[in-house]
Protein backbone atom coordinates (compact mmCIF):
# COMPACT_ATOMS: atom_id res chain seq x y z
CA UNK A 1 0.00 0.00 0.00
CA UNK A 2 0.93 3.74 -1.11
CA UNK A 3 -0.49 6.36 1.07
CA UNK A 4 -4.09 3.42 1.00
CA UNK A 5 -3.90 2.64 -2.29
CA UNK A 6 -3.12 -0.83 -2.89
CA UNK A 7 -0.40 -1.82 -5.09
CA UNK A 8 -1.03 -3.77 -8.57
CA UNK A 9 1.15 -6.97 -7.69
CA UNK A 10 4.59 -7.02 -9.68
CA UNK A 11 4.21 -8.64 -13.20
CA UNK A 12 6.95 -10.80 -14.91
CA UNK A 13 6.78 -13.53 -17.29
CA UNK A 14 5.89 -16.53 -16.32
CA UNK A 15 5.15 -20.32 -17.25
CA UNK A 16 1.72 -21.56 -15.45
CA UNK A 17 -0.49 -24.26 -15.05
CA UNK A 18 -4.39 -23.06 -15.77
CA UNK A 19 -6.24 -24.43 -12.61
CA UNK A 20 -9.57 -22.41 -13.56
CA UNK A 21 -10.83 -21.29 -16.76
CA UNK A 22 -13.86 -19.46 -17.73
CA UNK A 23 -12.21 -18.95 -21.47
CA UNK A 24 -13.15 -21.26 -24.49
CA UNK A 25 -9.28 -21.74 -25.53
CA UNK A 26 -7.82 -22.60 -22.16
CA UNK A 27 -9.10 -25.79 -20.15
CA UNK A 28 -8.15 -26.68 -16.44
CA UNK A 29 -4.74 -28.64 -16.75
CA UNK A 30 -3.49 -26.82 -20.10
CA UNK A 31 0.13 -25.27 -19.88
CA UNK A 32 0.53 -21.86 -20.61
CA UNK A 33 3.34 -18.56 -20.43
CA UNK A 34 3.02 -14.94 -20.69
CA UNK A 35 2.63 -12.00 -18.30
CA UNK A 36 1.77 -13.62 -14.84
CA UNK A 37 1.88 -11.62 -11.01
CA UNK A 38 4.83 -12.41 -8.83
CA UNK A 39 2.70 -14.63 -6.92
CA UNK A 40 1.69 -18.52 -6.19
CA UNK A 41 -1.81 -18.07 -8.12
CA UNK A 42 -2.45 -15.48 -10.59
CA UNK A 43 -5.84 -14.35 -11.92
CA UNK A 44 -5.71 -13.20 -16.03
CA UNK A 45 -7.80 -11.53 -16.95
CA UNK A 46 -6.35 -10.77 -20.79
CA UNK A 47 -6.10 -14.45 -20.77
CA UNK A 48 -5.48 -13.66 -25.21
CA UNK A 49 -2.79 -12.41 -24.26
CA UNK A 50 -0.91 -16.42 -23.54
CA UNK A 51 0.11 -18.63 -25.25
CA UNK A 52 -0.60 -22.26 -24.90
CA UNK A 53 2.74 -24.65 -24.91
CA UNK A 54 2.30 -27.37 -27.14
CA UNK A 55 5.49 -28.58 -26.93
CA UNK A 56 6.63 -30.32 -23.76
CA UNK A 57 9.79 -32.44 -24.86
CA UNK A 58 11.99 -29.06 -23.75
CA UNK A 59 12.04 -27.78 -20.59
CA UNK A 60 9.10 -25.43 -19.47
CA UNK A 61 11.39 -23.02 -18.35
CA UNK A 62 12.42 -22.54 -21.97
CA UNK A 63 8.84 -20.84 -22.52
CA UNK A 64 10.37 -17.86 -20.30
CA UNK A 65 13.67 -17.92 -22.29
CA UNK A 66 14.46 -18.76 -25.54
CA UNK A 67 10.91 -20.21 -26.55
CA UNK A 68 9.58 -17.04 -25.15
CA UNK A 69 9.92 -13.11 -25.17
CA UNK A 70 13.87 -13.00 -25.33
CA UNK A 71 14.02 -15.88 -27.86
CA UNK A 72 11.20 -14.06 -30.03
CA UNK A 73 13.62 -10.54 -29.33
CA UNK A 74 16.75 -12.03 -30.51
CA UNK A 75 15.11 -13.63 -33.56
CA UNK A 76 13.09 -10.93 -34.56
CA UNK A 77 15.30 -8.15 -33.76
CA UNK A 78 18.44 -9.46 -35.13
CA UNK A 79 16.68 -10.93 -38.30
CA UNK A 80 14.63 -8.00 -39.08
CA UNK A 81 16.07 -5.15 -37.55
CA UNK A 82 20.02 -6.14 -38.50
CA UNK A 83 19.03 -7.91 -41.41
CA UNK A 84 22.75 -9.94 -41.38
CA UNK A 85 23.97 -11.48 -44.06
CA UNK A 86 26.32 -14.35 -44.40
CA UNK A 87 29.91 -13.13 -44.01
CA UNK A 88 29.51 -10.24 -42.43
CA UNK A 89 31.01 -9.13 -38.63
CA UNK A 90 28.29 -8.81 -35.50
CA UNK A 91 29.21 -7.31 -32.57
CA UNK A 92 26.28 -8.37 -28.99
CA UNK A 93 26.65 -6.27 -25.57
CA UNK A 94 25.49 -7.84 -22.40
CA UNK A 95 25.76 -11.21 -24.91
CA UNK A 96 25.71 -14.00 -22.31
CA UNK A 97 22.21 -12.57 -21.19
CA UNK A 98 18.62 -13.92 -22.08
CA UNK A 99 18.44 -12.62 -25.36
CA UNK A 100 22.34 -11.95 -26.03
CA UNK A 101 23.46 -15.66 -26.18
CA UNK A 102 20.49 -16.25 -28.70
CA UNK A 103 21.82 -13.32 -31.31
CA UNK A 104 25.20 -14.85 -30.93
CA UNK A 105 24.18 -18.76 -32.18
CA UNK A 106 21.74 -16.91 -34.71
CA UNK A 107 24.71 -15.01 -36.03
CA UNK A 108 26.81 -18.20 -36.47
CA UNK A 109 24.24 -19.93 -37.85
CA UNK A 110 23.71 -17.20 -40.24
CA UNK A 111 27.79 -17.71 -41.37
CA UNK A 112 28.41 -14.55 -39.67
CA UNK A 113 31.45 -13.83 -37.54
CA UNK A 114 30.38 -12.70 -33.98
CA UNK A 115 31.44 -11.46 -30.88
CA UNK A 116 30.24 -10.27 -27.77
CA UNK A 117 30.82 -8.49 -24.43
CA UNK A 118 30.03 -9.86 -21.03
CA UNK A 119 30.82 -8.23 -17.65
CA UNK A 120 33.06 -11.52 -16.09
CA UNK A 121 35.58 -13.97 -16.93
CA UNK A 122 33.03 -16.90 -16.54
CA UNK A 123 30.58 -15.38 -19.19
CA UNK A 124 33.35 -14.64 -21.34
CA UNK A 125 34.16 -18.53 -20.95
CA UNK A 126 30.72 -19.23 -21.90
CA UNK A 127 30.55 -17.23 -25.20
CA UNK A 128 33.76 -18.79 -26.38
CA UNK A 129 33.22 -22.44 -25.32
CA UNK A 130 28.98 -23.01 -24.59
CA UNK A 131 27.45 -20.44 -27.55
CA UNK A 132 30.26 -20.51 -30.30
CA UNK A 133 30.84 -16.87 -30.42
CA UNK A 134 34.32 -16.49 -32.63
CA UNK A 135 35.75 -13.93 -29.55
CA UNK A 136 34.70 -12.78 -26.54
CA UNK A 137 35.55 -9.79 -23.77
CA UNK A 138 35.15 -8.95 -20.59
CA UNK A 139 34.11 -4.94 -20.82
CA UNK A 140 35.15 -4.39 -17.49
CA UNK A 141 38.42 -5.46 -17.90
CA UNK A 142 38.83 -3.26 -21.16
CA UNK A 143 40.56 0.82 -20.25
CA UNK A 144 39.32 2.01 -23.83
CA UNK A 145 36.04 0.18 -25.52
CA UNK A 146 37.01 1.68 -28.46
CA UNK A 147 40.44 -0.43 -28.35
CA UNK A 148 39.03 -3.15 -27.76
CA UNK A 149 36.22 -2.95 -30.44
CA UNK A 150 39.39 -2.60 -32.97
CA UNK A 151 40.94 -5.66 -31.59
CA UNK A 152 38.20 -8.07 -32.73
CA UNK A 153 36.58 -5.99 -35.56
CA UNK A 154 39.59 -4.62 -37.53
CA UNK A 155 37.64 -3.95 -40.63
CA UNK A 156 34.35 -2.71 -38.38
CA UNK A 157 31.30 -3.81 -37.47
CA UNK A 158 28.43 -4.49 -40.03
CA UNK A 159 25.74 -5.20 -36.86
CA UNK A 160 25.60 -4.64 -33.97
CA UNK A 161 22.92 -5.83 -31.52
CA UNK A 162 22.61 -3.35 -28.25
CA UNK A 163 21.48 -4.02 -25.18
CA UNK A 164 23.42 -1.99 -22.81
CA UNK A 165 23.95 2.00 -24.30
CA UNK A 166 25.65 4.41 -22.56
CA UNK A 167 29.73 4.43 -23.05
CA UNK A 168 29.81 1.10 -25.36
CA UNK A 169 27.19 2.24 -27.87
CA UNK A 170 29.72 5.37 -27.88
CA UNK A 171 32.92 3.20 -28.75
CA UNK A 172 30.74 1.31 -31.31
CA UNK A 173 29.62 4.54 -33.41
CA UNK A 174 33.24 4.80 -33.69
CA UNK A 175 33.64 1.29 -35.19
CA UNK A 176 30.50 1.16 -37.31
CA UNK A 177 31.05 0.19 -40.97
CA UNK A 178 29.26 2.02 -43.73
CA UNK A 179 25.77 1.75 -44.07
CA UNK A 180 25.92 -1.18 -40.54
CA UNK A 181 22.71 -1.34 -38.56
CA UNK A 182 22.22 -0.87 -34.87
CA UNK A 183 19.37 -2.79 -33.66
CA UNK A 184 18.13 -1.32 -30.03
CA UNK A 185 17.11 -3.92 -28.33
CA UNK A 186 17.64 -2.10 -24.52
CA UNK A 187 19.79 -0.11 -22.83
CA UNK A 188 19.94 -1.78 -19.28
CA UNK A 189 23.22 0.23 -18.73
CA UNK A 190 20.78 3.42 -18.66
CA UNK A 191 17.57 2.20 -16.83
CA UNK A 192 18.61 2.94 -12.94
CA UNK A 193 20.85 6.48 -13.98
CA UNK A 194 19.52 9.55 -12.92
CA UNK A 195 20.67 10.95 -16.04
CA UNK A 196 21.19 8.57 -18.50
CA UNK A 197 24.76 8.67 -19.81
CA UNK A 198 25.51 11.53 -23.24
CA UNK A 199 26.40 9.43 -26.30
CA UNK A 200 28.60 11.59 -27.97
CA UNK A 201 29.31 9.89 -31.16
CA UNK A 202 26.06 9.76 -33.33
CA UNK A 203 27.71 12.04 -36.03
CA UNK A 204 28.68 9.06 -37.10
CA UNK A 205 25.35 7.74 -37.77
CA UNK A 206 25.61 10.48 -41.09
CA UNK A 207 29.04 10.09 -41.82
CA UNK A 208 28.02 6.51 -42.16
CA UNK A 209 24.86 5.85 -43.17
CA UNK A 210 24.42 3.96 -40.11
CA UNK A 211 20.64 2.41 -39.61
CA UNK A 212 20.10 2.45 -35.77
CA UNK A 213 16.44 1.07 -35.12
CA UNK A 214 14.53 0.38 -31.91
CA UNK A 215 12.50 -3.05 -31.29
CA UNK A 216 9.60 -4.00 -29.32
CA UNK A 217 8.53 -7.91 -29.52
CA UNK A 218 5.25 -7.12 -28.87
CA UNK A 219 5.47 -5.78 -32.64
CA UNK A 220 6.08 -9.28 -33.43
CA UNK A 221 3.42 -11.43 -31.61
CA UNK A 222 1.62 -12.64 -34.17
CA UNK A 223 4.50 -14.12 -35.57
CA UNK A 224 5.49 -16.46 -32.90
CA UNK A 225 4.09 -19.70 -34.47
CA UNK A 226 7.03 -18.97 -37.33
CA UNK A 227 9.51 -18.34 -34.62
CA UNK A 228 8.60 -21.61 -33.05
CA UNK A 229 9.02 -23.54 -36.07
CA UNK A 230 12.28 -22.74 -37.26
CA UNK A 231 14.14 -22.66 -33.57
CA UNK A 232 12.32 -25.65 -31.48
CA UNK A 233 13.96 -28.43 -34.23
CA UNK A 234 17.10 -26.21 -33.62
CA UNK A 235 17.36 -26.75 -29.69
CA UNK A 236 16.11 -30.72 -30.31
CA UNK A 237 18.43 -31.29 -32.89
CA UNK A 238 21.13 -29.57 -30.29
CA UNK A 239 21.99 -26.43 -32.91
CA UNK A 240 21.16 -24.17 -30.12
CA UNK A 241 21.10 -24.00 -26.63
CA UNK A 242 20.39 -21.78 -23.75
CA UNK A 243 21.33 -20.97 -20.43
CA UNK A 244 19.55 -20.21 -17.42
CA UNK A 245 20.18 -18.70 -14.12
CA UNK A 246 17.76 -20.72 -11.51
CA UNK A 247 16.67 -19.51 -8.65
CA UNK A 248 14.31 -21.29 -5.72
CA UNK A 249 11.27 -19.77 -4.17
CA UNK A 250 9.09 -16.40 -4.61
CA UNK A 251 11.29 -14.61 -1.59
CA UNK A 252 13.84 -14.73 -4.03
CA UNK A 253 12.60 -12.66 -6.54
CA UNK A 254 13.45 -9.24 -5.09
CA UNK A 255 17.37 -10.01 -4.89
CA UNK A 256 17.54 -12.12 -8.15
CA UNK A 257 15.98 -8.93 -10.14
CA UNK A 258 18.17 -7.14 -8.40
CA UNK A 259 20.70 -8.99 -9.58
CA UNK A 260 20.69 -8.20 -13.24
CA UNK A 261 21.03 -4.85 -13.00
CA UNK A 262 24.34 -5.67 -11.62
CA UNK A 263 25.35 -8.37 -13.92
CA UNK A 264 25.65 -10.89 -11.36
CA UNK A 265 23.29 -13.80 -13.15
CA UNK A 266 24.69 -16.16 -15.52
CA UNK A 267 22.48 -16.15 -18.37
CA UNK A 268 18.37 -15.93 -18.49
CA UNK A 269 17.37 -15.40 -14.61
CA UNK A 270 14.32 -17.44 -13.58
CA UNK A 271 12.51 -17.83 -9.89
CA UNK A 272 11.22 -21.41 -9.55
CA UNK A 273 7.41 -20.26 -7.45
CA UNK A 274 6.48 -23.95 -7.65
CA UNK A 275 7.64 -27.38 -10.00
CA UNK A 276 4.99 -29.24 -11.79
CA UNK B 1 51.99 25.05 -47.03
CA UNK B 2 52.15 23.49 -43.44
CA UNK B 3 55.39 22.00 -42.84
CA UNK B 4 56.79 22.56 -46.40
CA UNK B 5 53.72 20.62 -48.04
CA UNK B 6 51.53 22.52 -50.31
CA UNK B 7 48.12 22.22 -48.85
CA UNK B 8 45.29 21.25 -51.81
CA UNK B 9 42.63 23.56 -52.44
CA UNK B 10 39.95 24.22 -50.46
CA UNK B 11 36.77 22.71 -52.29
CA UNK B 12 33.61 23.58 -52.51
CA UNK B 13 30.30 22.50 -54.78
CA UNK B 14 30.09 24.88 -57.74
CA UNK B 15 28.12 26.22 -61.46
CA UNK B 16 31.51 26.84 -63.86
CA UNK B 17 31.95 27.33 -67.54
CA UNK B 18 34.51 25.08 -69.34
CA UNK B 19 36.91 26.91 -71.07
CA UNK B 20 38.95 23.74 -71.99
CA UNK B 21 38.30 19.62 -72.08
CA UNK B 22 40.18 16.50 -72.78
CA UNK B 23 37.29 14.45 -72.22
CA UNK B 24 34.68 13.52 -74.83
CA UNK B 25 31.60 14.31 -72.43
CA UNK B 26 32.46 17.95 -72.12
CA UNK B 27 33.25 20.80 -74.45
CA UNK B 28 34.43 24.32 -74.40
CA UNK B 29 31.23 26.27 -73.36
CA UNK B 30 29.76 23.78 -71.39
CA UNK B 31 27.89 25.11 -68.12
CA UNK B 32 28.60 22.13 -65.46
CA UNK B 33 28.42 21.87 -61.49
CA UNK B 34 30.15 20.00 -59.27
CA UNK B 35 32.68 19.50 -56.58
CA UNK B 36 35.85 22.53 -57.76
CA UNK B 37 38.35 24.29 -56.02
CA UNK B 38 37.81 28.02 -54.28
CA UNK B 39 39.78 29.70 -57.15
CA UNK B 40 39.00 31.47 -60.42
CA UNK B 41 40.33 28.49 -62.58
CA UNK B 42 40.06 24.81 -61.51
CA UNK B 43 41.59 21.94 -62.89
CA UNK B 44 38.92 18.76 -62.83
CA UNK B 45 40.95 15.28 -62.77
CA UNK B 46 37.83 13.52 -62.51
CA UNK B 47 35.10 15.29 -64.41
CA UNK B 48 33.10 12.18 -64.53
CA UNK B 49 31.73 13.45 -61.26
CA UNK B 50 30.21 16.72 -62.95
CA UNK B 51 27.28 17.03 -64.05
CA UNK B 52 26.78 19.20 -67.11
CA UNK B 53 23.80 22.07 -66.95
CA UNK B 54 20.97 21.13 -69.50
CA UNK B 55 18.32 23.37 -68.58
CA UNK B 56 19.46 27.45 -67.95
CA UNK B 57 15.85 29.01 -67.69
CA UNK B 58 16.65 29.07 -63.73
CA UNK B 59 19.58 30.58 -61.70
CA UNK B 60 22.36 28.83 -62.90
CA UNK B 61 23.33 29.63 -58.69
CA UNK B 62 20.48 26.80 -58.09
CA UNK B 63 22.85 24.11 -59.90
CA UNK B 64 24.31 24.50 -55.94
CA UNK B 65 21.54 25.06 -54.12
CA UNK B 66 18.04 23.37 -54.64
CA UNK B 67 18.89 21.81 -58.25
CA UNK B 68 22.26 20.40 -56.68
CA UNK B 69 23.59 19.01 -53.51
CA UNK B 70 20.93 20.73 -51.52
CA UNK B 71 18.02 19.41 -53.14
CA UNK B 72 19.26 16.05 -54.05
CA UNK B 73 20.01 15.66 -50.08
CA UNK B 74 15.97 17.15 -49.35
CA UNK B 75 14.39 14.86 -51.84
CA UNK B 76 16.43 11.51 -51.08
CA UNK B 77 16.47 12.01 -47.60
CA UNK B 78 13.33 13.40 -46.78
CA UNK B 79 11.03 10.81 -49.27
CA UNK B 80 14.08 7.28 -49.17
CA UNK B 81 14.98 7.77 -45.12
CA UNK B 82 11.72 9.80 -43.66
CA UNK B 83 9.12 8.06 -45.69
CA UNK B 84 6.66 10.44 -44.87
CA UNK B 85 3.04 9.73 -45.21
CA UNK B 86 0.02 12.41 -46.35
CA UNK B 87 -1.59 13.87 -42.95
CA UNK B 88 1.98 12.55 -40.92
CA UNK B 89 4.01 15.61 -38.97
CA UNK B 90 7.00 16.77 -39.58
CA UNK B 91 9.66 18.57 -37.70
CA UNK B 92 12.80 20.12 -39.68
CA UNK B 93 15.53 22.07 -37.40
CA UNK B 94 18.34 24.31 -39.55
CA UNK B 95 14.65 24.31 -41.32
CA UNK B 96 15.84 28.02 -43.59
CA UNK B 97 19.06 26.56 -44.24
CA UNK B 98 19.66 24.98 -48.02
CA UNK B 99 18.50 21.71 -47.28
CA UNK B 100 15.74 22.70 -44.57
CA UNK B 101 14.02 25.04 -46.51
CA UNK B 102 13.52 22.44 -49.45
CA UNK B 103 12.36 19.68 -46.95
CA UNK B 104 9.72 22.01 -45.90
CA UNK B 105 7.96 22.64 -48.53
CA UNK B 106 8.49 18.70 -49.91
CA UNK B 107 6.67 18.06 -46.72
CA UNK B 108 3.71 20.29 -47.19
CA UNK B 109 3.48 19.27 -51.33
CA UNK B 110 2.84 15.64 -49.31
CA UNK B 111 0.20 16.46 -47.10
CA UNK B 112 2.07 16.65 -43.89
CA UNK B 113 2.17 19.57 -41.07
CA UNK B 114 5.73 20.91 -40.85
CA UNK B 115 6.83 23.06 -38.35
CA UNK B 116 10.53 23.96 -38.34
CA UNK B 117 13.01 25.85 -35.77
CA UNK B 118 15.16 28.36 -36.85
CA UNK B 119 17.91 30.98 -35.24
CA UNK B 120 16.49 34.40 -36.11
CA UNK B 121 12.83 36.11 -36.21
CA UNK B 122 13.50 37.31 -39.90
CA UNK B 123 14.42 33.24 -40.66
CA UNK B 124 11.38 32.16 -38.41
CA UNK B 125 9.54 34.59 -40.83
CA UNK B 126 10.69 32.96 -43.80
CA UNK B 127 9.77 30.16 -42.58
CA UNK B 128 6.36 30.97 -41.93
CA UNK B 129 5.54 33.14 -44.94
CA UNK B 130 7.61 32.17 -47.47
CA UNK B 131 7.97 28.50 -47.46
CA UNK B 132 4.72 27.78 -46.24
CA UNK B 133 5.67 25.63 -43.04
CA UNK B 134 2.37 25.63 -40.91
CA UNK B 135 4.77 26.68 -38.47
CA UNK B 136 8.20 27.60 -36.79
CA UNK B 137 9.80 28.99 -34.03
CA UNK B 138 13.21 30.37 -32.81
CA UNK B 139 15.28 27.93 -30.80
CA UNK B 140 17.53 30.50 -29.36
CA UNK B 141 14.06 32.12 -27.70
CA UNK B 142 12.96 28.97 -26.00
CA UNK B 143 13.96 28.24 -22.54
CA UNK B 144 13.19 24.47 -22.76
CA UNK B 145 13.21 23.03 -26.53
CA UNK B 146 11.09 19.90 -25.17
CA UNK B 147 8.18 22.00 -23.94
CA UNK B 148 8.89 24.43 -26.93
CA UNK B 149 8.79 20.83 -29.39
CA UNK B 150 5.27 20.06 -27.14
CA UNK B 151 3.52 23.17 -27.97
CA UNK B 152 3.94 22.74 -31.74
CA UNK B 153 3.22 18.63 -31.95
CA UNK B 154 0.50 17.79 -29.26
CA UNK B 155 0.50 14.32 -30.36
CA UNK B 156 4.12 13.78 -30.95
CA UNK B 157 6.27 13.57 -34.16
CA UNK B 158 6.34 11.35 -36.96
CA UNK B 159 9.45 12.56 -39.08
CA UNK B 160 12.20 14.16 -37.75
CA UNK B 161 14.51 15.46 -40.71
CA UNK B 162 17.84 16.03 -38.67
CA UNK B 163 20.40 18.92 -39.34
CA UNK B 164 21.49 20.06 -35.96
CA UNK B 165 22.05 17.36 -33.51
CA UNK B 166 23.04 18.17 -29.38
CA UNK B 167 20.21 19.50 -27.42
CA UNK B 168 17.41 19.74 -30.22
CA UNK B 169 17.43 16.08 -31.02
CA UNK B 170 17.21 15.14 -27.20
CA UNK B 171 14.30 17.17 -26.98
CA UNK B 172 12.73 15.47 -29.89
CA UNK B 173 13.85 12.26 -28.59
CA UNK B 174 11.31 12.95 -26.09
CA UNK B 175 8.08 13.75 -28.29
CA UNK B 176 8.81 11.35 -31.06
CA UNK B 177 5.59 9.23 -31.99
CA UNK B 178 5.74 4.95 -32.00
CA UNK B 179 7.52 3.96 -35.02
CA UNK B 180 8.88 7.40 -35.82
CA UNK B 181 11.31 8.39 -38.31
CA UNK B 182 14.70 10.46 -37.82
CA UNK B 183 16.43 11.16 -40.76
CA UNK B 184 20.17 12.23 -39.48
CA UNK B 185 21.37 14.27 -42.13
CA UNK B 186 23.41 16.69 -40.57
CA UNK B 187 24.32 17.56 -37.26
CA UNK B 188 25.89 21.28 -37.34
CA UNK B 189 25.75 22.22 -33.90
CA UNK B 190 28.21 19.53 -33.09
CA UNK B 191 30.76 19.79 -35.85
CA UNK B 192 33.21 22.63 -34.26
CA UNK B 193 33.04 21.34 -30.84
CA UNK B 194 35.94 19.89 -29.45
CA UNK B 195 33.86 16.66 -27.72
CA UNK B 196 30.18 16.40 -28.87
CA UNK B 197 27.45 17.22 -26.40
CA UNK B 198 26.30 14.22 -24.97
CA UNK B 199 22.84 12.63 -26.33
CA UNK B 200 20.89 11.40 -23.07
CA UNK B 201 17.11 10.07 -24.44
CA UNK B 202 18.21 7.54 -26.99
CA UNK B 203 16.81 4.74 -24.69
CA UNK B 204 13.30 6.56 -26.86
CA UNK B 205 14.59 4.49 -29.72
CA UNK B 206 14.38 1.36 -28.20
CA UNK B 207 10.55 2.25 -26.31
CA UNK B 208 9.14 3.98 -28.83
CA UNK B 209 10.71 1.85 -31.88
CA UNK B 210 12.28 4.89 -33.72
CA UNK B 211 14.32 4.22 -36.58
CA UNK B 212 16.88 6.64 -37.20
CA UNK B 213 19.64 6.71 -40.30
CA UNK B 214 22.27 8.77 -41.55
CA UNK B 215 22.10 10.06 -44.85
CA UNK B 216 24.49 10.56 -47.90
CA UNK B 217 23.79 12.22 -51.17
CA UNK B 218 26.57 10.45 -52.65
CA UNK B 219 24.73 7.37 -52.55
CA UNK B 220 22.23 8.98 -54.58
CA UNK B 221 24.03 10.54 -57.22
CA UNK B 222 22.85 7.67 -59.98
CA UNK B 223 19.53 9.05 -59.65
CA UNK B 224 19.66 12.73 -59.87
CA UNK B 225 17.84 13.18 -63.41
CA UNK B 226 14.89 11.47 -62.08
CA UNK B 227 14.95 14.06 -58.98
CA UNK B 228 15.49 16.86 -61.68
CA UNK B 229 12.42 15.72 -63.63
CA UNK B 230 10.45 16.04 -60.68
CA UNK B 231 11.86 19.14 -58.50
CA UNK B 232 12.66 21.38 -61.92
CA UNK B 233 8.84 21.60 -63.14
CA UNK B 234 8.00 22.25 -59.90
CA UNK B 235 10.48 25.39 -59.44
CA UNK B 236 9.31 26.57 -62.79
CA UNK B 237 5.60 26.43 -61.90
CA UNK B 238 6.20 28.50 -58.73
CA UNK B 239 4.92 25.51 -56.55
CA UNK B 240 8.55 25.06 -54.93
CA UNK B 241 10.96 28.43 -53.86
CA UNK B 242 14.22 28.97 -52.93
CA UNK B 243 16.39 31.55 -51.00
CA UNK B 244 19.79 32.42 -51.18
CA UNK B 245 22.14 34.35 -49.25
CA UNK B 246 24.79 35.69 -52.72
CA UNK B 247 28.25 37.02 -51.44
CA UNK B 248 30.65 38.69 -54.18
CA UNK B 249 34.22 37.74 -54.30
CA UNK B 250 36.37 34.40 -53.40
CA UNK B 251 37.92 37.10 -50.83
CA UNK B 252 34.70 37.07 -49.01
CA UNK B 253 34.53 32.73 -48.60
CA UNK B 254 36.55 32.77 -45.32
CA UNK B 255 34.07 34.71 -43.95
CA UNK B 256 30.80 33.41 -45.61
CA UNK B 257 31.92 29.49 -44.47
CA UNK B 258 32.19 30.95 -40.96
CA UNK B 259 28.94 32.62 -41.01
CA UNK B 260 27.55 29.43 -41.29
CA UNK B 261 28.22 28.25 -38.13
CA UNK B 262 27.03 30.54 -36.04
CA UNK B 263 24.06 30.97 -38.36
CA UNK B 264 24.64 34.17 -39.98
CA UNK B 265 23.71 33.73 -43.44
CA UNK B 266 19.76 33.12 -44.46
CA UNK B 267 19.28 30.32 -46.93
CA UNK B 268 21.99 28.50 -49.00
CA UNK B 269 24.86 30.37 -49.03
CA UNK B 270 26.91 31.47 -52.53
CA UNK B 271 30.05 32.99 -53.22
CA UNK B 272 30.27 34.37 -56.60
CA UNK B 273 33.70 33.70 -57.79
CA UNK B 274 32.66 35.86 -61.40
CA UNK B 275 29.11 36.61 -63.29
CA UNK B 276 28.81 34.60 -66.61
Amino acid sequence: MINGVPLPPITGNGVAKVVHSTHPNFNKGDLVWGITGWEEYSLIKSPETFFKIQHTDVPLSYYIGILGLPGATAYFCFYEVCSPKKGETVFVSAASGAVGQIVGQFAKLSGCYVVGSAGSKEKVDLLKNKFGFDDAFNYKEEPDLDVALKRYFRDGIDNYFENVGGKMLDAVLLNMKIRGRIAACGMISQYNLEQPEGVHNLFCLTTKRIRMEGFNVFDYYHNYSKFLEVVLPKIKEGKITYIEDITEGLESAPAALIGIFSGRNVGKQLVVVAHE
